[in-house]
């Protein structure tokens, strides 16, 4: 802040040296070539000034919010909150936003990057009246304003970050690095939509903005819309320069160009400059944009277009206090969070934060009732034009149900379990091709992956849709249009963004990825979960499609894809989230599957997490099966155990993935054909949360079903597609979990076979045969024998593998005994 | 491959059309502007040859290496794995660094980023003797030769990635994005090295390398190596073009420049040129390196300099098949993995892998006991040159003991438990800053962190070091300097890949990070404790120094980061990796911390999770009694319970955090005062592991153990920092399982003061006191009493914290009764 102000003085100064500028623009004269009329700029700067006022009283105060009377310490909050450096900068942006909106008739969105820049779009979405038609306590007056600074970043208020709470969003303020992705996201599909990002220069810094640039590539300028980026250089993190502020402007510029973007500089700090300047660089950033549409839409352009950034060069915390305790603040790091720190003890820093709130000249924004003047909202557009009402940040709004023909049509035939095999993502294939052929008018569904669509046996989409690639295309290329559907870079970071900002603004998707992999984007998806969790509770926020997963190239099948990166544990990560949330689905064959999936595509606002495998297994369900069987969760299969209706079993296996699962019917087989006399149940879990209990989540089951499942007392041998006490977390509260014995996967480096890699981790049939052998008390001397020729089976085994390199016959080519 | 090859001609032939080109270069006369001669671009096609036709046997053979005899299918491995397409590339990269490094008297280190490229690594690794010096039993002969060829992607055999098992190796090939992190990080402080990386262009698509281009802003070229980045534009990812082999020349120009880069680049498919090429580009590259060292290190420039990168463009699956079934390979996607998947039952495709081995001529490489002519091994290095030998890539020979001074220096003085209190970090801070200023003149230390030291409270450390910055500094930035040794970018996953690479090259480290970020590294985290897994089982790799976290500004502190994106699963996810490499830390004061730092900074070959709190907490321990119950990993306070000695207790109260341990002896206290009668134990826990079964985790507890402190029977109130579940999955083998009760954090969406974070996670202590009256049978009437007034406190905080913002003075004041 200008010291003239912080002296106490409201009238607009003389720029002092350094970064320190006056907060209020010279509005009395258009400079020569000026975008903006006198009386516009001015109107822009008094909108600025408010948000900046609203911006600064939401950090500080909890009364007093019109400066009626001189500030006094118990106006001011106990515990400050908030971060001041970044805010200016985001209200001069939504400023100007609005302008353009208005003025063009836009349709917009924008995605605020530095989203810890809470206060600012909180006070855009209030100065806009959008904060009041979903909040009407925080009315546009007084009182409002009072309840709007009150809330902020206090207990049982909102977030300092922007979050669901706040109008407008789909973008979480906290961990940075994914604005660009979501407003790429945001923009496929919507060609008349224009999405503007603000990308801090801190943010810039990470992997996964870095790589999102190169996200131009995949928008198509034809079905598309736009994505706007501002790169906001305010100069610094917490406590450092940034890396993008401090390069010289030609290696800058260079950098943006090999993104492939014609960068817009705006850089000043005196206010009536950067307004005209930012006027007109939006101006030309639209008019290009629209040439670019407008030259593949009417022209049938497919020159891969330059597209505009804007590189916004402020200070940081612009117009706050230019020192503090004799510190340089505006326009350095320290202005990162809160600059006056001490306003409630210090009557010196409480004096300086008065005439830094006064040098907004609140009562020229402000009329007597506390509501924005007209002038301050002459910018501002009008209903769903507004950015915090913008039904494409209320996605669930826009959405349509997906049309999903019947599974009927990809089911495979199963006449008796286990006579035929599929792989079973290959099957699901067919099934995504048909919503990818149903939506092809709609637009509304994506199918993402980091290069692996094929390789997880999807290709059959291809027969629907291509991939989508803007860059040359050669003629050997397969499978590769400009307005293809499916997205696939190699990065799971861009991937899961472009599908969160996709299904934010009201569509459908689905993200294919290697289990291996899928941990990359671990952080992702606690967010993702969190939004969907806040968003769940508020009334005026529309359900939305959810986030599916599949994974395959699963665990066990680490034969090609090394022990280095082998994890299971996704699932793990996934189940720590909310409950009502997040689900994982472990179909054991094709048909299940095909059900489960058609379920997740079906549900809103959860986060399904889908296992399956993409190598050839056995069918063991029929539609009408595995639909019952996906609906109740896991249950027995009676055709492939030995009890007798209304016995107790003697011992249970059960199962959960699809390797498991054969193994389990490979060890049922075994004990089938060597110890008759055992009654053995065999269930089957498709969705693992129903082992939780019910208190614990909506799909746990109560304690009867679980005990008539697992009788107590009996013993329960379980095969798991993952971390074996990841069960034992399920299930710990179980009456029978002492005798739950779970085989599941554990750490090992080793290079083998699929079925060695099973029996490594002592998941193998013979191993569960023996595990069964072993509970069961008071067997037959017989069963010692058995026992001997399973362990027998097991060194049979090693010492085949290491000569031949693949399993033994008696394991590749077994089958359920029909 | 070239067609004449193909068709079984050995002899050099005409490219082809398209980007198939002959395997082996025309060496007869120099081409004008040659820089190297007839006989040394012989000799290194030679070379790249050998290691061509090396290559290719791993992927296909299990006998017959030396073609001896026409090739038959039971000479084909029954599963074909492995990657042909980067192969030749990087053995061509490998050859020319040999040349170089010969040539120059080099110390290098190469860093392959397409590691899934194993056969080409570990083919230039038997070339050169490395591989036969660790492993004799594949010695560099004929028998040998049958060995690496079978031994490849084979059970009982190595990985198809490059691994620890590779000689010459400090990255594992298989989750892509770090090369470049980790090629920074092995240069730091080794100012006499150079680090080459292969970055593949699938590989530049991944957020983490697009963001690590940036890290020459962090190198040092006064105290650091080089690092020399070699893109290979090979053109394609598994089923996909790349977005930078597809950008026209010169954005990809800009886009290196924009990185700091001055490009060079090497382009063709006829052998004998790019021999040329990328020698000349190689010369050059050095060339201009020495003169930038020299510039900084005689002449004391500090501009920042623009360090050379090679682009490299050559087919995929260069001198393989061009075509297969009719379809184009050489050249294309589908050279990925396996060109010819069909030899073993089409007589068509194995006379084609005939060919295509002969092509190479091995008659003229190897000679009649399969070893390597001379002419192969004239570009070889000697000894400790050779890349596969170079004590770089094994960092446990060149690490040197941290100088730790004694820890008496730096502890907080405690007279009574919980007299005084202290930020626990901003005391590990002075301990760090003297590591720093002990390691000055070795340098061989180094911190990292995302712009978060100073806000992690560890700012001491600038007393002896500061931030390394190459960009621009300015008169106001301060702990900038270009030859510091803090790391600080906004990037986890560049702060986890330097890291590594510096750790692996045998240095010292720590990464400090808010807790609620560190999940942005599980992926990096899991390769890095499989690393180590793996390289404990190998007798030649020295053990190195821990990855040490530090995570700090955790989960209970999320008042001011918002719920959005915090979590505590971190310590879960490194839980279910393997237990002989993990380690988690929970020190609940100062001085714990202090003990269990200096014994992670010691360790050697783990991983060490550190979480604790920046925030002041009370001192409970003196540095003799922390440093007594660290090496027991948890113990009784018996200072803070109420049992008589050699009675049984009537209820545990355990704790494992900082923020819970406040919590359970402000409990205890109440208690203590409540309902003297009460005999209440106090455990505190340190070591998570403890609570695991011996079997387990080496840490973990014999089951006498833990029931002597938890006795059977008698109810557990653990509060513990993270998820509650963890416990359970911990602990769930315990006799006293059925007894243990877990408070801990759960996912809520709020916004609050740091004691309501407590409440609403019943953690806090009047819940804790409720447990306790809850849990113990037969308590009299009064505890009725006790607990009501506990309730009450509930509500009177909930009011209070509503209506002033901060926690009420009961709570922000109490301290333990001394």
């Amino acid at each position: 802040m200008a010291e003239d102000r912080a002296d106490g003085g409201t009238a607009p100064g003389p720029a002092p040296a350094g970064t320190a500028s006056p907060g209020v623009a010279s509005t009395d004269t258009a400079p020569p070539g000026a975008v903006l009329a006198p009386e516009e700029a001015a109107a822009l700067d008094a909108h600025w000034r408010a948000a900046n006022y609203l911006a600064v009283g939401q950090i500080y105060l909890m009364a007093n919010p019109l400066l009626r009377e001189p500030l006094r310490p118990e106006h001011i909050k106990p515990r400050l909150l908030g971060h001041w450096g970044t805010s200016p900068g985001l209200n001069l942006v939504h400023t100007h936003l609005n302008r353009v909106i208005r003025a063009r008739g836009l349709d917009a969105l924008c995605v605020w990057g530095p989203g810890h820049g809470g206060p600012a779009v909180l006070a855009n979405s209030w100065l806009e009246g959008s904060y009041s038609e979903v909040y009407p306590d925080v009315s546009r007056d007084e009182p409002g304003m009072a309840r709007l600074f009150r809330q902020f970043s206090f207990p049982g208020g909102v977030p300092s970050h922007v979050a669901p709470e706040t109008p407008g969003s789909i973008h979480e303020g906290g961990e940075l690095g994914y604005s660009l992705a979501h407003a790429y996201g945001a923009a496929l599909d919507n060609p008349d939509l224009l999405v503007a990002c603000v990308v801090g220069d801190g943010e810039a810094e990470t992997g996964p903005l870095a790589g999102s640039w190169h996200a131009d590539k995949f928008l198509d300028p034809a079905h598309d819309g736009a994505v706007l980026p501002i790169l906001h250089l305010n100069g610094y993190k917490i406590a450092n320069p940034t890396v993008l502020a401090r390069l010289p402007q030609d290696e800058l510029d260079q950098l943006l160009r090999g993104y492939g973007h014609e960068p817009l500089h705006v850089s000043g700090d005196r206010p009536a400059e950067v307004h005209q300047a930012l006027a007109a660089a939006l101006d030309t950033a639209l008019d290009r944009i629209r040439d670019i549409q407008t030259a593949a839409r009417r022209r049938g352009a497919t020159e891969r277009p330059r597209w505009p950034v804007i590189v916004l060069r402020t200070p940081k915390g612009w117009t706050g206090p230019a020192e503090v305790d004799g510190k340089p603040v505006e326009g350095t790091w320290r202005a990162h969070q809160v600059p006056l720190p001490g306003v409630r003890d210090d009557p010196a820093h409480l004096a300086q934060l008065e005439a830094w709130l006064r040098s907004y000249r609140p009562e020229e924004l402000f009329d007597e009732h506390g509501r924005p003047r007209p002038e301050v909202l002459a910018c501002v557009p009008e209903g769903a034009r507004r950015l915090g009402a913008t039904p494409h940040a209320n996605g669930g709004k826009l959405l349509r149900a997906l049309p999903l023909a019947p599974l009927e049509r990809f089911a495979v035939r199963v006449d008796k379990p286990g006579a035929s095999s599929h792989q079973p993502t290959e099957v699901l294939g067919a099934l995504i091709e048909q919503v990818m052929a149903d939506t092809a008018d709609r637009r509304d569904f994506r199918l993402v992956g980091p290069d692996e669509t094929a390789s997880n046996r999807l290709q059959a989409v291809y027969g629907a849709t291509a991939k989508t690639w803007q860059e040359e295309i050669l003629p050997t290329d397969e499978d590769l249009d400009r307005h293809g559907r499916v997205m696939e870079v190699l990065s799971e970071h861009l991937c899961q963004g472009w599908l969160e900002g996709y299904l934010l603004t009201g569509r459908h998707g689905l993200f294919s990825c290697y289990e291996a992999f899928v941990h990359i984007v671990d952080s992702m998806v606690n967010q993702h979960v969190k939004w969907l969790k806040t968003s769940r509770t508020l009334p005026w926020r529309a359900p939305v499609a959810s986030l599916n997963y599949l994974l395959t190239s699963h665990v066990w099948r680490q034969d090609h894809n090394g022990f280095s990166h082998q994890d299971p544990g996704f699932i793990d990560h996934v189940l720590n989230k909310s409950p009502e949330v997040v689900r994982v689905y472990l179909p054991p064959d094709a048909n299940t599957l095909l059900s489960v999936a058609d379920h997740a595509l079906r549900s809103r606002d959860h986060v399904n997490v889908i296992v399956a495998g993409k190598n050839a297994a056995p069918d063991w369900l029929t539609l009408d099966q595995a639909r019952a069987h996906c609906a109740r969760g896991l249950g027995v299969w009676d055709w492939a155990g030995t009890e007798r209706p209304g016995d107790v079993p003697d011992v249970v296996l059960a199962c959960a993935g699809d390797v498991p699962t054969l193994e389990v019917l490979a060890a049922a087989s075994l004990l089938r054909t060597e110890l008759p006399e055992l009654a053995v149940r065999v269930v089957n879990i498709v969705d693992l949360a129903r082992l939780m209990p019910h208190e614990e989540h909506p799909h746990g089951m109560k304690h009867a079903e679980y005990d008539a499942l697992f009788p107590p007392g009996k013993p329960v041998i379980m095969a798991y597609h993952g971390y074996p006490w990841l069960i034992h977390r399920l299930a710990y509260r179980r009456r029978g979990h002492a005798d739950l014995h779970v085989r599941g996967y554990k750490e090992m480096g080793t290079t083998t076979t699929p079925f060695d890699m099973v029996v490594r981790n002592d998941l193998d049939r013979y191993r569960l045969v023996m595990d069964g052998i072993d509970r069961v008390p008071g067997l037959a001397v017989r069963a010692a024998v058995v026992r001997q020729r399973m362990e027998d089976a097991r060194t049979r085994h090693h010492d085949w593998i290491r000569r031949h390199g693949a399993d033994m016959p008696e394991v590749a080519d077994w089958t359920w005994p029909t």
